[in-house]
């Protein structure tokens, strides 16, 4: 094997560090990207950063101020940053001159900034005689910011579908007994999850049949930790003295899409009295005007990252809109076999193969006992 | 990255081009393993060879004649076997020593031989003073002698079931289309596993449905390539003049397993006059006793590796009865939504998750645009 060749491995293996950085950063950059960024001297990590806050030093700087601290000369270093740096001046002045200016002579850049306004860093560098790497690690760095493109298109939060089957495509036997379908590891992925997004939604079959709290429950959580918002896609509101988890528990932060009949009724106003908010919105196929619902998420609570945990019939509406941007599917190793169990998603009736919904496979990878696998919409 | 990380890497590769090596033996070898080996000088591959069939030399005498017919002296090379060199006299002379003859210094070996006859030429080599790494690209060394271990415990054929679905587990629309599901690699791959088994089996319901003719088609396969067999389970034998490929293309290579009565029926008769073989089975749950089907294809046609291709009924019989081996699942980015569509299993009815039909995740990979899932036996 070739030098270059190690030196791949070695700058995959960083740049995926990077990554890891980049996302302890995820709810409190958006509508900027996740970035992480490392500086490695003599094959030893001696600096990180990550983009911490909107508004705030970019992931770059952070790292560049953490090698002050420890006394490390950055232009002893090779850089690491998953997205190219920036190049204008946005809240912060551009980073490709400060990594300039540090004195660094080689950069492993994981994705290109796809920001027209931003991009131009890679190439500003190069002529300014630094060493530039691009597409270390690229599908991870690219992955990264699959939710800052469609911030960047769209007024919609980025949407990621979860939901767990059985090999096929059972999500609980005819009599809807469902615990466990998933391993252990995967539960504690869901929980991961949530608390990655800024909100949670489910419909009222769920809301039903599990009684959810959606709230993130991990070991590690800050003391600070902000809970994601509570979602329920319903047209029938729920009585507000029901034994509802997140009625008695966090009612303040659970919001309620309906009908616009149904948000001016009087459960409407009983629900609001315990804290809950209650949204109104045109009828819209077999339900309501889903993407007026995302994008007042996004408009009035910030919620730029939401995560989507079923029922099937949701689940279904959600992806004939084309709303959903990744759809997580945990796919444990289990058959029933029985056609009158509880199908992933109901609903449809095509005829013909042709009319299937189309997605395109992302990747897949184990998940303790489980298969994750990652779709993505087919246009990519 | 340390040096020792380099050799690693290197050394996975050079090991999965030896299990590459390996599967061009395969369907010849039985009951023996398929093996691969070659020798490496300076980095490239200087000598390959594989086990070709059974009785004849085994890969690693067959790398060290090559590398004689090249004029390459085997102590200056490492070598790379991926399965532990035996240490008996069998059909053929230990490889042990004729490995330590050649005087080969270094030693990768894939997985360790699970034969107790046979093993102990690690253990012999090292005594010896030949350096000897064990557990090089593990995982494939080990899938590729998961027939040799069921050769070994079983007198039934490895069973490898493959199936394809829709992400919701569909495998048809409810008007029964199905073409196509999975993608053009993936249907290329079937074929594939075709060429490297011994007998092919499917259904009635398949046989009807699709009228298969079950034979490996693919670019570049030798002229005188023998088709799998073409095996047919069906309670009710078809009449020998119907429309079937079969029949008309190649009774001489299909066998129909039916109940004991339908074997001896005038039916049986005609389609025996055809040349196909007629077997009769004790009944068995709803199906007949498939055991004993698999154990006689063994033993009077030599079918050591068999693929079934379903239907979902026959596929759940030997799944439940734990006669599959090997599940291959190929998961089609397409979601039909629609419960009435065909699932890939039906026949139970299980009221809680407890009684799911419990396997185990071996691994998954991309296969074009669909996923690929292999399932083991939960025992493993």
């Amino acid at each position: 094997m070739s030098d270059s060749n190690t030196r791949l491995v070695n700058a995959t293996e960083l740049m995926l560090h990077a990554v890891e950085l980049a996302k302890k950063g995820r709810r409190h950059t958006a509508p900027n990207p996740s970035v992480g960024a490392l500086l490695v001297q003599d094959g030893a990590i001696v600096a990180e950063g990550w983009h911490k806050a909107y508004g705030g030093p970019h992931a770059e700087i952070e790292c560049l101020r953490d090698a002050e601290a420890q006394g490390v000369n950055p232009a002893d270093c090779t850089m690491f940053v998953t997205l190219e740096p920036c190049n204008h001046t946005g809240k912060t002045p551009p980073c490709s001159k400060a990594v300039l200016k540090a004195g660094v002579k080689e950069l492993y850049i994981g994705a290109l900034d796809p920001n027209p306004v931003a991009q131009g860093g890679a190439e500003f560098l190069r002529e300014n005689g630094v060493t530039v790497h691009t597409g270390i690690a690229k599908k991870a760095c690219e992955s990264l910011i699959a939710d800052f493109r469609i911030w960047n298109k769209t007024s919609s939060p980025y949407v990621i579908l979860k939901l767990a089957s059985t090999i096929d495509g059972k999500i609980a036997t005819r009599t809807g007994h469902s615990q466990w379908i998933s391993c252990e590891e995967s539960r504690k992925a869901v929980h991961r999850l949530r608390a990655g997004v800024d909100a949670v939604l489910i419909g009222a079959g769920t809301l039903r049949a599990d009684n959810p709290s959606l709230d993130a429950r991990l070991e590690g959580l800050p003391e600070d930790f902000e809970q994601p918002l509570a979602v329920v896609v319903t047209r029938r509101l729920p009585n507000s003295e029901s034994d509802i988890q997140l009625l008695r528990r966090r009612a303040s932060s659970t919001i309620f899409w309906t009908t616009v009949a149904a948000a001016s009724s009087s459960q409407a106003k009983a629900l609001r009295e315990l804290g809950c908010r209650v949204w109104g919105f045109s009828p819209q196929g077999k339900g309501i005007d889903l993407a007026a619902g995302l994008e007042q998420l996004r408009e009035e609570c910030g919620a730029y990252r939401v995560l989507c945990e079923g029922g099937g019939v949701l689940a279904l509406n959600f992806l004939e809109s084309g709303l959903i941007d990744e759809f997580r599917l945990f796919v444990a190793p289990k058959i029933l076999g029985d056609t009158e169990a509880r199908d992933l998603f109901s609903g449809r009736s095509p005829l013909t193969m042709d009319e299937a919904i189309q997605l395109r496979t992302s990747e897949s990878r184990p998940s303790g006992d489980d298969t994750l696998i990652i779709y993505r919409r087919e246009a990519g």
